[in-house]
Protein backbone atom coordinates (compact mmCIF):
# COMPACT_ATOMS: atom_id res chain seq x y z
CA UNK A 1 0.00 0.00 0.00
CA UNK A 2 1.18 3.39 -0.92
CA UNK A 3 -0.02 6.88 -1.01
CA UNK A 4 0.79 10.41 -2.95
CA UNK A 5 -0.59 14.28 -2.35
CA UNK A 6 -0.65 16.62 -5.40
CA UNK A 7 -1.92 20.19 -5.68
CA UNK A 8 -3.90 21.71 -8.20
CA UNK A 9 -4.66 25.81 -8.35
CA UNK A 10 -7.65 27.87 -10.22
CA UNK A 11 -8.52 31.10 -10.40
CA UNK A 12 -11.68 31.13 -12.51
CA UNK A 13 -12.53 34.31 -13.46
CA UNK A 14 -16.12 34.90 -11.10
CA UNK A 15 -18.72 32.79 -9.48
CA UNK A 16 -19.42 29.37 -11.14
CA UNK A 17 -19.01 25.65 -11.89
CA UNK A 18 -15.47 24.89 -13.59
CA UNK A 19 -14.70 21.20 -14.48
CA UNK A 20 -11.47 19.92 -13.62
CA UNK A 21 -11.44 16.27 -13.60
CA UNK A 22 -9.04 16.13 -16.56
CA UNK A 23 -6.85 17.69 -14.41
CA UNK A 24 -7.44 15.29 -11.44
CA UNK A 25 -7.03 11.92 -13.76
CA UNK A 26 -3.78 13.39 -15.22
CA UNK A 27 -2.04 13.80 -11.93
CA UNK A 28 -3.56 10.20 -11.03
CA UNK A 29 -2.57 8.54 -14.42
CA UNK A 30 1.27 9.65 -12.93
CA UNK A 31 0.86 7.57 -9.67
CA UNK A 32 0.97 4.31 -10.10
CA UNK A 33 -2.28 3.42 -8.38
CA UNK A 34 -4.47 0.39 -9.50
CA UNK A 35 -6.81 0.21 -7.02
CA UNK A 36 -7.38 2.72 -4.38
CA UNK A 37 -9.74 6.17 -2.60
CA UNK A 38 -8.67 9.36 -3.96
CA UNK A 39 -9.74 12.61 -2.09
CA UNK A 40 -9.92 15.72 -3.42
CA UNK A 41 -9.74 18.47 -0.82
CA UNK A 42 -10.18 22.28 -1.26
CA UNK A 43 -8.71 24.87 1.67
CA UNK A 44 -11.69 27.65 0.94
CA UNK A 45 -14.48 28.28 2.77
CA UNK A 46 -16.01 30.81 -0.02
CA UNK A 47 -15.47 28.57 -2.67
CA UNK A 48 -16.54 24.35 -2.53
CA UNK A 49 -16.71 20.99 -4.84
CA UNK A 50 -19.28 19.42 -6.06
CA UNK A 51 -19.65 15.96 -8.05
CA UNK A 52 -22.18 17.17 -10.83
CA UNK A 53 -23.22 16.25 -14.75
CA UNK A 54 -20.53 17.54 -17.60
CA UNK A 55 -22.52 16.81 -20.16
CA UNK A 56 -24.48 20.36 -20.27
CA UNK A 57 -24.12 23.43 -19.42
CA UNK A 58 -27.17 24.67 -18.74
CA UNK A 59 -27.03 21.96 -15.87
CA UNK A 60 -24.02 23.91 -14.52
CA UNK A 61 -26.28 27.22 -15.14
CA UNK A 62 -29.40 25.97 -13.42
CA UNK A 63 -27.19 24.73 -10.39
CA UNK A 64 -25.49 28.39 -10.28
CA UNK A 65 -28.63 29.86 -10.35
CA UNK A 66 -30.32 28.06 -7.88
CA UNK A 67 -27.43 28.71 -4.90
CA UNK A 68 -27.56 32.23 -6.02
CA UNK A 69 -31.81 32.36 -5.58
CA UNK A 70 -31.47 29.91 -2.53
CA UNK A 71 -28.91 32.01 -0.85
CA UNK A 72 -29.55 35.94 -1.84
CA UNK A 73 -26.42 38.34 -1.89
CA UNK A 74 -28.54 41.07 -0.16
CA UNK A 75 -26.25 42.48 2.43
CA UNK A 76 -29.11 43.34 4.65
CA UNK A 77 -29.76 39.64 5.61
CA UNK A 78 -26.41 39.44 7.28
CA UNK A 79 -24.60 40.20 10.22
CA UNK A 80 -20.73 39.43 8.42
CA UNK A 81 -20.37 42.47 5.93
CA UNK A 82 -17.17 44.10 5.75
CA UNK A 83 -16.20 41.95 2.82
CA UNK A 84 -18.91 42.53 0.45
CA UNK A 85 -22.51 41.34 0.11
CA UNK A 86 -21.26 38.29 -2.31
CA UNK A 87 -18.75 37.10 1.27
CA UNK A 88 -21.35 35.45 3.20
CA UNK A 89 -23.94 34.29 0.53
CA UNK A 90 -20.10 32.29 -0.22
CA UNK A 91 -19.60 31.09 2.78
CA UNK A 92 -22.95 29.23 3.36
CA UNK A 93 -23.11 27.90 -0.29
CA UNK A 94 -19.76 26.24 1.00
CA UNK A 95 -21.74 24.55 3.68
CA UNK A 96 -24.08 23.72 1.59
CA UNK A 97 -21.48 21.81 -1.00
CA UNK A 98 -18.32 19.71 -0.12
CA UNK A 99 -15.22 20.82 1.41
CA UNK A 100 -13.77 17.06 0.46
CA UNK A 101 -14.75 14.50 -1.88
CA UNK A 102 -13.19 10.73 -1.71
CA UNK A 103 -13.63 8.07 -5.46
CA UNK A 104 -12.91 5.05 -5.42
CA UNK A 105 -9.70 4.27 -7.98
CA UNK A 106 -10.38 0.92 -9.98
CA UNK A 107 -8.29 -0.16 -12.75
CA UNK A 108 -5.82 2.66 -12.49
CA UNK A 109 -9.04 5.47 -12.84
CA UNK A 110 -11.20 7.24 -10.90
CA UNK A 111 -14.73 4.76 -11.06
CA UNK A 112 -16.61 8.05 -12.03
CA UNK A 113 -20.15 7.46 -13.15
CA UNK A 114 -20.45 8.04 -16.92
CA UNK A 115 -21.92 11.51 -16.71
CA UNK A 116 -19.64 12.57 -13.59
CA UNK A 117 -17.68 15.46 -13.42
CA UNK A 118 -15.93 17.00 -10.68
CA UNK A 119 -16.30 20.79 -10.55
CA UNK A 120 -14.77 23.58 -8.60
CA UNK A 121 -17.97 25.83 -7.54
CA UNK A 122 -16.83 29.13 -6.99
CA UNK A 123 -18.93 31.42 -5.00
CA UNK A 124 -17.03 34.85 -4.78
CA UNK A 125 -17.83 37.84 -7.39
CA UNK A 126 -13.95 38.44 -7.78
CA UNK A 127 -12.26 35.38 -6.92
CA UNK A 128 -8.72 34.69 -5.98
CA UNK A 129 -6.32 31.49 -6.65
CA UNK A 130 -8.28 28.21 -5.35
CA UNK A 131 -6.09 25.89 -3.84
CA UNK A 132 -7.24 21.76 -3.53
CA UNK A 133 -5.49 18.95 -2.61
CA UNK A 134 -5.24 15.79 -4.27
CA UNK A 135 -4.60 12.43 -2.02
CA UNK A 136 -4.69 8.97 -2.71
CA UNK A 137 -3.92 5.75 -1.27
CA UNK A 138 -3.62 1.99 -2.68
CA UNK A 139 -1.95 0.27 -4.52
CA UNK B 1 -2.77 -3.17 5.76
CA UNK B 2 -5.38 -3.90 2.99
CA UNK B 3 -8.03 -2.64 0.70
CA UNK B 4 -11.04 -3.82 -0.71
CA UNK B 5 -13.80 -3.00 -3.72
CA UNK B 6 -17.65 -4.05 -3.86
CA UNK B 7 -20.48 -3.17 -5.77
CA UNK B 8 -24.11 -2.68 -4.79
CA UNK B 9 -26.99 -2.25 -7.22
CA UNK B 10 -30.30 -0.71 -6.52
CA UNK B 11 -33.65 0.00 -8.56
CA UNK B 12 -35.61 2.09 -6.97
CA UNK B 13 -39.96 2.24 -7.97
CA UNK B 14 -39.99 6.21 -7.40
CA UNK B 15 -37.80 9.02 -5.86
CA UNK B 16 -37.46 8.64 -1.83
CA UNK B 17 -34.79 6.98 0.84
CA UNK B 18 -33.88 3.14 0.71
CA UNK B 19 -31.75 1.96 3.53
CA UNK B 20 -28.83 -0.03 2.47
CA UNK B 21 -26.90 -0.61 5.69
CA UNK B 22 -27.61 -3.50 6.12
CA UNK B 23 -26.32 -4.76 2.95
CA UNK B 24 -22.71 -2.73 3.25
CA UNK B 25 -22.42 -4.67 7.18
CA UNK B 26 -23.00 -7.65 5.21
CA UNK B 27 -20.47 -7.25 2.46
CA UNK B 28 -18.00 -5.73 5.37
CA UNK B 29 -18.31 -8.97 6.97
CA UNK B 30 -16.62 -10.94 4.55
CA UNK B 31 -13.17 -8.77 3.85
CA UNK B 32 -11.52 -9.79 7.09
CA UNK B 33 -10.95 -6.08 8.03
CA UNK B 34 -10.93 -4.89 12.04
CA UNK B 35 -9.89 -1.45 11.86
CA UNK B 36 -10.25 0.97 8.83
CA UNK B 37 -12.06 3.18 6.85
CA UNK B 38 -15.08 2.71 4.13
CA UNK B 39 -15.94 4.64 2.05
CA UNK B 40 -19.57 4.22 0.01
CA UNK B 41 -19.74 6.09 -3.15
CA UNK B 42 -22.67 6.76 -5.63
CA UNK B 43 -21.88 6.42 -9.81
CA UNK B 44 -24.87 9.15 -10.61
CA UNK B 45 -25.41 12.99 -10.25
CA UNK B 46 -29.51 12.66 -9.99
CA UNK B 47 -29.61 10.38 -7.08
CA UNK B 48 -27.41 10.71 -3.99
CA UNK B 49 -26.27 9.51 -0.40
CA UNK B 50 -27.05 10.30 2.77
CA UNK B 51 -27.01 8.57 6.24
CA UNK B 52 -29.72 9.56 8.43
CA UNK B 53 -32.03 8.36 11.43
CA UNK B 54 -33.77 4.82 10.52
CA UNK B 55 -35.70 4.69 13.31
CA UNK B 56 -38.89 6.10 12.41
CA UNK B 57 -40.27 6.19 8.33
CA UNK B 58 -41.81 9.76 9.30
CA UNK B 59 -38.21 11.29 9.27
CA UNK B 60 -37.26 10.00 6.19
CA UNK B 61 -40.99 11.38 4.41
CA UNK B 62 -40.05 14.57 5.61
CA UNK B 63 -36.59 14.74 4.78
CA UNK B 64 -38.10 14.01 0.88
CA UNK B 65 -41.06 16.79 1.88
CA UNK B 66 -38.70 19.17 2.70
CA UNK B 67 -36.59 18.78 -0.67
CA UNK B 68 -38.98 18.50 -3.30
CA UNK B 69 -40.34 21.85 -1.37
CA UNK B 70 -37.29 23.40 -2.11
CA UNK B 71 -36.19 22.54 -5.12
CA UNK B 72 -39.60 22.59 -7.31
CA UNK B 73 -40.33 20.70 -9.88
CA UNK B 74 -41.60 23.21 -11.98
CA UNK B 75 -39.79 23.57 -15.33
CA UNK B 76 -40.44 26.75 -16.13
CA UNK B 77 -37.65 27.47 -13.63
CA UNK B 78 -34.89 25.51 -15.01
CA UNK B 79 -33.24 26.56 -18.74
CA UNK B 80 -32.14 22.33 -18.61
CA UNK B 81 -35.37 20.41 -19.86
CA UNK B 82 -35.28 17.91 -22.77
CA UNK B 83 -35.09 15.30 -19.57
CA UNK B 84 -38.18 16.52 -17.84
CA UNK B 85 -39.54 18.26 -14.83
CA UNK B 86 -37.92 15.76 -12.72
CA UNK B 87 -34.24 15.80 -14.28
CA UNK B 88 -32.81 19.34 -13.14
CA UNK B 89 -34.26 19.25 -9.60
CA UNK B 90 -32.97 15.51 -9.31
CA UNK B 91 -29.50 17.21 -10.13
CA UNK B 92 -29.98 20.63 -7.55
CA UNK B 93 -30.78 18.13 -4.82
CA UNK B 94 -27.64 15.34 -5.75
CA UNK B 95 -25.33 18.87 -5.35
CA UNK B 96 -27.12 19.68 -2.01
CA UNK B 97 -26.30 15.71 -0.39
CA UNK B 98 -23.33 13.18 -0.72
CA UNK B 99 -21.70 11.42 -3.34
CA UNK B 100 -19.34 10.25 -1.01
CA UNK B 101 -19.62 9.26 2.67
CA UNK B 102 -16.38 7.87 4.58
CA UNK B 103 -17.18 5.80 8.12
CA UNK B 104 -14.98 4.50 10.42
CA UNK B 105 -14.14 0.76 11.15
CA UNK B 106 -13.86 -0.47 14.65
CA UNK B 107 -14.14 -3.71 15.72
CA UNK B 108 -14.77 -5.33 12.47
CA UNK B 109 -18.01 -3.48 12.09
CA UNK B 110 -18.90 0.01 10.78
CA UNK B 111 -18.61 2.82 13.56
CA UNK B 112 -22.33 3.70 13.26
CA UNK B 113 -24.45 6.11 15.95
CA UNK B 114 -27.15 4.25 17.74
CA UNK B 115 -29.94 5.17 14.81
CA UNK B 116 -27.83 5.85 12.12
CA UNK B 117 -28.49 4.29 8.46
CA UNK B 118 -27.28 4.63 4.94
CA UNK B 119 -29.89 5.40 2.56
CA UNK B 120 -29.46 5.74 -1.12
CA UNK B 121 -31.57 9.07 -1.83
CA UNK B 122 -33.32 8.68 -5.06
CA UNK B 123 -34.24 12.34 -6.39
CA UNK B 124 -35.87 11.12 -10.11
CA UNK B 125 -39.61 10.60 -11.27
CA UNK B 126 -38.44 6.65 -13.26
CA UNK B 127 -35.32 5.93 -11.78
CA UNK B 128 -32.82 3.24 -13.73
CA UNK B 129 -30.56 1.42 -11.85
CA UNK B 130 -28.54 2.89 -9.62
CA UNK B 131 -24.60 1.63 -8.66
CA UNK B 132 -22.77 2.27 -5.45
CA UNK B 133 -19.03 1.29 -5.06
CA UNK B 134 -18.27 -0.06 -1.33
CA UNK B 135 -13.68 0.47 -0.99
CA UNK B 136 -12.22 -0.39 2.59
CA UNK B 137 -8.72 0.37 3.59
CA UNK B 138 -7.51 -0.94 6.80
CA UNK B 139 -6.50 -4.33 8.56
CA UNK C 1 1.21 2.47 6.29
CA UNK C 2 -0.42 2.47 9.51
CA UNK C 3 -3.65 3.96 11.47
CA UNK C 4 -4.94 5.32 14.36
CA UNK C 5 -8.57 5.71 15.70
CA UNK C 6 -9.47 8.27 18.40
CA UNK C 7 -12.61 9.58 20.05
CA UNK C 8 -13.92 13.03 20.80
CA UNK C 9 -17.22 13.81 22.82
CA UNK C 10 -18.93 17.30 23.27
CA UNK C 11 -21.85 18.56 24.81
CA UNK C 12 -23.01 22.30 23.19
CA UNK C 13 -24.98 24.18 25.39
CA UNK C 14 -27.75 24.83 22.51
CA UNK C 15 -27.85 25.05 19.09
CA UNK C 16 -24.95 26.56 16.94
CA UNK C 17 -21.35 26.44 16.03
CA UNK C 18 -18.55 24.35 18.37
CA UNK C 19 -15.14 24.90 16.88
CA UNK C 20 -13.13 21.63 17.63
CA UNK C 21 -10.27 22.12 15.19
CA UNK C 22 -7.03 22.42 18.07
CA UNK C 23 -8.35 18.86 19.75
CA UNK C 24 -8.01 17.21 16.02
CA UNK C 25 -4.42 18.88 15.77
CA UNK C 26 -3.54 17.66 18.93
CA UNK C 27 -4.90 14.34 18.37
CA UNK C 28 -3.21 14.25 15.32
CA UNK C 29 0.14 15.00 16.97
CA UNK C 30 0.20 12.01 19.16
CA UNK C 31 0.21 9.65 16.15
CA UNK C 32 3.43 10.00 14.34
CA UNK C 33 1.87 10.61 10.99
CA UNK C 34 3.59 13.05 8.61
CA UNK C 35 1.64 12.63 5.51
CA UNK C 36 -1.96 10.69 4.83
CA UNK C 37 -5.75 11.11 5.39
CA UNK C 38 -7.53 11.98 7.95
CA UNK C 39 -11.38 11.31 7.72
CA UNK C 40 -13.92 13.61 10.95
CA UNK C 41 -17.10 11.25 11.31
CA UNK C 42 -19.75 12.33 14.15
CA UNK C 43 -22.41 9.45 14.82
CA UNK C 44 -25.45 11.42 15.13
CA UNK C 45 -28.00 12.56 12.72
CA UNK C 46 -29.43 15.91 14.07
CA UNK C 47 -26.10 17.28 14.68
CA UNK C 48 -23.54 17.29 11.47
CA UNK C 49 -19.91 18.76 10.38
CA UNK C 50 -18.96 21.50 8.50
CA UNK C 51 -15.75 22.98 7.67
CA UNK C 52 -15.98 27.21 7.68
CA UNK C 53 -14.18 30.41 8.56
CA UNK C 54 -13.10 30.65 12.01
CA UNK C 55 -11.87 34.21 12.10
CA UNK C 56 -15.06 35.66 12.42
CA UNK C 57 -18.03 34.89 15.04
CA UNK C 58 -20.48 36.67 13.10
CA UNK C 59 -19.60 33.90 9.89
CA UNK C 60 -21.12 31.50 12.41
CA UNK C 61 -23.53 33.50 13.51
CA UNK C 62 -24.85 33.93 10.04
CA UNK C 63 -24.86 30.67 8.83
CA UNK C 64 -26.17 29.33 11.99
CA UNK C 65 -29.63 32.08 11.18
CA UNK C 66 -29.57 31.04 7.54
CA UNK C 67 -30.53 27.65 8.57
CA UNK C 68 -32.91 28.47 10.99
CA UNK C 69 -34.38 30.00 8.44
CA UNK C 70 -34.21 27.20 5.29
CA UNK C 71 -35.46 24.82 7.61
CA UNK C 72 -38.15 26.48 10.38
CA UNK C 73 -38.96 25.06 13.77
CA UNK C 74 -42.72 24.73 13.07
CA UNK C 75 -44.24 21.74 14.07
CA UNK C 76 -46.99 21.61 11.54
CA UNK C 77 -44.56 21.07 8.91
CA UNK C 78 -43.54 18.13 9.39
CA UNK C 79 -45.31 14.72 10.28
CA UNK C 80 -42.20 13.39 12.53
CA UNK C 81 -43.43 15.04 15.66
CA UNK C 82 -42.81 13.24 19.12
CA UNK C 83 -39.75 14.56 19.68
CA UNK C 84 -40.41 18.44 19.28
CA UNK C 85 -40.13 21.26 17.05
CA UNK C 86 -36.76 21.34 16.59
CA UNK C 87 -35.98 17.40 15.80
CA UNK C 88 -37.10 16.99 12.43
CA UNK C 89 -35.73 20.26 11.55
CA UNK C 90 -32.59 19.04 13.02
CA UNK C 91 -32.30 15.82 10.55
CA UNK C 92 -32.73 18.11 7.52
CA UNK C 93 -30.07 20.24 8.40
CA UNK C 94 -27.70 17.11 9.46
CA UNK C 95 -28.76 16.12 5.88
CA UNK C 96 -27.69 19.59 3.88
CA UNK C 97 -24.03 19.26 6.12
CA UNK C 98 -21.63 16.52 6.14
CA UNK C 99 -21.30 13.59 8.46
CA UNK C 100 -18.03 12.67 7.66
CA UNK C 101 -15.25 15.43 5.99
CA UNK C 102 -11.49 13.78 5.24
CA UNK C 103 -8.24 16.11 5.33
CA UNK C 104 -5.26 15.57 3.92
CA UNK C 105 -2.29 15.78 6.48
CA UNK C 106 0.58 17.30 5.13
CA UNK C 107 4.33 17.74 7.31
CA UNK C 108 2.65 15.99 10.27
CA UNK C 109 -0.66 18.08 10.45
CA UNK C 110 -3.96 18.60 9.16
CA UNK C 111 -3.55 20.54 5.70
CA UNK C 112 -6.24 23.09 6.50
CA UNK C 113 -6.73 26.20 4.44
CA UNK C 114 -5.61 29.95 6.43
CA UNK C 115 -9.02 30.78 7.82
CA UNK C 116 -10.73 27.33 7.81
CA UNK C 117 -11.93 25.52 10.59
CA UNK C 118 -13.43 22.22 11.73
CA UNK C 119 -17.22 22.80 12.95
CA UNK C 120 -19.50 20.63 15.22
CA UNK C 121 -22.99 22.28 14.29
CA UNK C 122 -25.39 20.69 16.64
CA UNK C 123 -29.49 21.62 16.03
CA UNK C 124 -31.04 20.74 18.71
CA UNK C 125 -32.58 23.15 21.75
CA UNK C 126 -31.17 20.30 24.24
CA UNK C 127 -28.69 18.52 22.85
CA UNK C 128 -27.10 15.73 24.80
CA UNK C 129 -23.36 14.71 24.32
CA UNK C 130 -21.65 14.30 20.57
CA UNK C 131 -19.55 11.73 20.03
CA UNK C 132 -17.33 11.97 17.15
CA UNK C 133 -14.52 9.55 15.50
CA UNK C 134 -11.07 10.48 14.43
CA UNK C 135 -9.64 8.08 11.74
CA UNK C 136 -6.17 8.59 10.28
CA UNK C 137 -4.32 6.17 7.63
CA UNK C 138 -1.06 7.35 6.44
CA UNK C 139 3.00 7.01 7.38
Amino acid sequence: MKQAQGRLTYEPAGPGLTEFTDDVARWLAGQDITTGLLTVYIHHTSASLIIQENADQSVMDDIETFFMSLVPQDISLYTHKPEGPDDMPAHIKGALTETSISIPITGGKMALGKWQGIFLFEHRTHPRPRNITLHVVGE
